[in-house]
């Protein structure tokens, strides 16, 4: 087993997992190299940095060509930059990921194929679209209203046909809404899911900016950093030949978010939750999957929390405070 | 109503579609453009020919800058030639799809907004992969097992997101194995299917590389125009935002379709049919769909024949002895 690189490792899960391969590596003699624009100050010690662009062909085949055994690609565009940037959404969630893709298909052919690296990349339940059935099954069609959904499908579609030509192994994992996400807001249109949570345990107004009865589907960083784990040792040769997955996660409403916040934090802490109503963000949510009925992650072991309340609790014991 | 493009129009569907298109036009007062890498010399006789490669960016643009209010997107590398042709496939199946459609948003904008083509894209039953339900339902999941399958579910997500950004209208129609092929075998896969048909009416002798229980999804040459024309035509506003579709066919299998021909035709006819298998058509042919319920397609009013005996007898109507 060689080295491991990861791909937009300066982002929130890409340093949530690279901690956990610090902490308790998956093979402890190798190093873990992190690629990303930039990187938090006190970010993961033990891992090598490189900074740069995933869309610089050169330095993406540069870092291909070390040849890294376990690659996990978390780079992207967030949903709602990649809905208002439409261009510079094409140009990363597709344009970058065909990129890597084909770096790894090139030194694939040099090593006279026997370089065919584990690639784990992060997809997103915004490849699904509504109509929706009440839990969304392991056959359901994907049919994104995003630019980001489509681009996400798009690279999932990328990464099983050169999955499937033999030049790579792996999978793509469909990531639920990643929440509580520590630090700042971002320009996802899901961020206010975490916003209304974070900002009142960290004594601050949060903005909620659609109706309570809004259901979704959530996961801790924890648990992200921990599916992504769970991916890189995977018996892929279970998935057959279909390598997207996905995964379990937490269904519940916004209501449900707040009355979870309430048991755990009090009144106090929910009065700083200001409903203030975002047409662009309630149409973009309003097409978002709810539920799902992840069979084939759970049968193949990927776990997430139980309800809404363990996911505060994995907050303010990982993150709040730190 | 402005004019009409057709891109892969030197083609046989191409051409059939350009024939109807002359006989009975949609609109009769504009003119019909075909755009292919060569056409027939006994071709559709009142539509303008226009020469040149479907990569070529600067002549698609060209193409778009006269603005096409009705285009037809045939073009492509079939099945097993870009399953042996990697970059080709990629570069045509979808690159280029890219292209096309980068250079209507571009002409949308150029117009402020007016120029809103409508898009009907040809894409394929090879979108779906293994293992498949009795029938394919109109939410079943696409997962492509050629890369021509997956540049054709690419190319309908970028279909999709550009027609919900609102650059153009339209719809990608998932046609069923065309079958009876008029003219020589080509490197499609499938190629054969038509084969087994066409060369013992024509007295010769044909290879049939898979076993007689392969079942599949056929639809003639004129249905294959009609669906195009219909598609032309629908109030895409019955489409909501999924704008790939199954459409209808013949589901049989290679016995059936013998014993079609041969009540048709007679024994002598069937005895010209030679088994000689062949694995790498035998994989391929594997992972594709049987049987489909294509509910949305027959509700908006999508036709194929009955039977593998109409399906016959359209060939002979139409292309035997031709």
């Amino acid at each position: 087993m060689g080295e491991t690189l990861i791909i937009g490792g300066g982002g929130m899960v890409g340093q949530k997992l690279a901690a956990t391969l610090d902490a308790s590596p998956l093979h402890p003699d190798k190093k873990v190299t992190l690629f990303d624009l930039g990187f938090p100050t006190n970010g993961a010690p033990a891992a090598v940095r490189a900074t740069g662009n995933a869309t610089d062909a050169a330095l993406i085949k540069s870092l291909i060509s070390k040849r890294p055994e376990m690659i996990f690609h978390l780079a992207a565009i967030v949903s709602g930059e990649a809905e208002t940037n439409f261009d510079l959404g094409w140009q990363v969630n597709m344009g970058a990921f065909q990129t890597f893709l084909e770096a790894i298909r090139e030194e694939h052919n040099a090593s006279g194929g026997s370089y065919r690296p584990r690639v784990v990349f992060t997809s997103s339940i915004a490849v699904f679209g509504p109509p929706f059935p009440d839990k969304i099954g392991d056959e359901f069609l994907c049919a994104p209203q995003t630019s980001y959904g489509a681009q996400k499908a798009i690279s999932e579609l990328l990464l099983s046909d050169y999955i499937r030509k033999g030049f790579c192994d792996g999978l793509a994992i469909r990531l639920p809404t990643i929440c509580v996400r520590p630090g700042k807001a971002n320009l996802a249109a899901s961020s206010f899911f975490s916003g209304i949570i974070r900002e009142p345990l960290n004594g601050q107004e949060a903005i909620l900016p659609v109706s309570t009865d809004v259901r979704h589907w959530h996961a801790s960083p924890r648990s992200a950093a921990g599916f992504l784990r769970h991916a890189a040792t995977l018996d892929t040769s279970l998935l057959g030949n279909r390598r997207a997955l996905n995964l379990p996660g937490v269904s519940c409403t916004v209501e449900e978010q707040i009355e979870a916040l309430r048991d755990i934090a009090g009144n106090d802490v929910v009065a700083l939750i200001k409903p203030e109503p975002d047409d662009a963000i309630r149409t973009i949510v309003a097409g978002w999957p709810r539920d799902f009925a992840p069979e084939r992650a759970v049968a193949l072991g990927f776990k997430a929390e139980p309800d809404f309340h363990e996911i505060i609790r994995v907050y303010i014991n990982d993150d709040l405070n730190q």
